[in-house]
């Protein structure tokens, strides 16, 4: 195994495209509560907490049901949830997967199947595309992390031999 | 404190500790949202979109109720929530602890302490033990991680000095 | 770019900051699920699954309707979902931020105003404020890590020069 000084360097293509992905991904983890954000004040609608009915200048003419359930909202919601169930996962997975030192390739197949991956996610549910197509685009993500972490594992033990 | 280079290699004990415990916890959190599916499949209930009522290839006979929450389907969105609520904390947290270079045996101890806690947990809560039980398996996880937030403190302390 | 064995080294005030913080937050992310679990207790009420409403030594003499929504548990809840959409995010775009080698008043300015800003969110949301008041101190956390995060799309597209 190369020395992590050399791994954990931007002269390392494989950290240099972690670096990007990661960035990238995590841009979409941060602006998604944005994106909930815009919802709830457009619609004045989907408010979770009790203060949130409350007059503010945020709020200035609250109406009844602004604390209902808001499908327009929840949904930006649904979708921030399922960003914090995938996108830490990806990238502390692909943190350790590059401390592995992977063959270029391979990284490039999988970091990018990942984030394009994640694209036509926020596309097919952000515009309420049949389930199945979700579903699949979604299991493209999955599997795609999980073969990091496989190939984690295989590292693990052929290193210990 | 030792280099670095030599603290992110196989060859370091603690950092090979880490990455085998780390894997295992990362296949549990990419493996949660399968049961999830799985269950869905199953009862073909429990869907969280309105779109997923809808018929398709995975869906071909809708009937009413799809959208209502299931028991079944939720608990397995339950333990995925528990999950993303200890997982990336304890992953994150084990990077810093062992970037302080910490003693083997003390960071088998917390180390294993953690994942044989998730595990007794996924089964307590699969099998729908009295909360008790849950809540103590719980505790022992959630202390094991303190713990090692706790000396990553204290090493930033005493190097400080 | 310095090299990596420097960065993560808590000689170099950046990371000692970073991991400080880090540690910090990761506190606050592993101690909100205790204050749930304390509010749980208080009002014996709030529980999520259906075997947490049976007798337990945990719960002694239970009553109808512990499985109910209840606001002073839910509230809890709800800052650790919070935690969730924003700390995990912090932690590994500030590691990555940190091995970019940033300007050391830069890091001070951008972690220690995200850790404030968390620190006063914490007390508007536990307390109720107003969402303004709220919606303004989390505006000042995200923007914070969105600054980590283009700094370090900034960084490597200058390298890649």
């Amino acid at each position: 195994m190369a020395s992590e000084s050399v791994i954990l360097s931007l002269e390392n293509p494989v950290f240099f495209t972690y670096v990007l992905a990661a960035s990238l991904m995590l841009l979409k983890l941060l602006l998604q509560p944005w994106m909930t954000v815009y919802r709830m004040m457009k619609v004045r609608a989907g408010f979770r907490s009790p203060e949130d009915a409350k007059k503010s200048p945020l709020n200035p003419t609250p109406v009844t049901g602004q604390l209902a359930l808001n499908e327009y909202v929840d949904r930006s919601r649904r979708m921030n949830l399922n960003d914090l169930e995938s996108i830490p996962a990806f990238l502390i997975a692909g943190l350790l997967f590059v401390l592995m030192d992977p063959p270029l390739l391979l990284a490039q197949v999988l970091i990018w199947a990942y984030v394009l991956a994640r694209a036509a996610h926020f596309i097919a549910y952000a515009t309420a595309q049949l389930h199945d197509v979700r579903a699949t685009i979604w299991t493209v993500s999955s599997v795609a992390v999980i073969a990091m972490v496989i190939y984690t594992l295989v590292r693990l033990f052929t290193s210990a031999q």
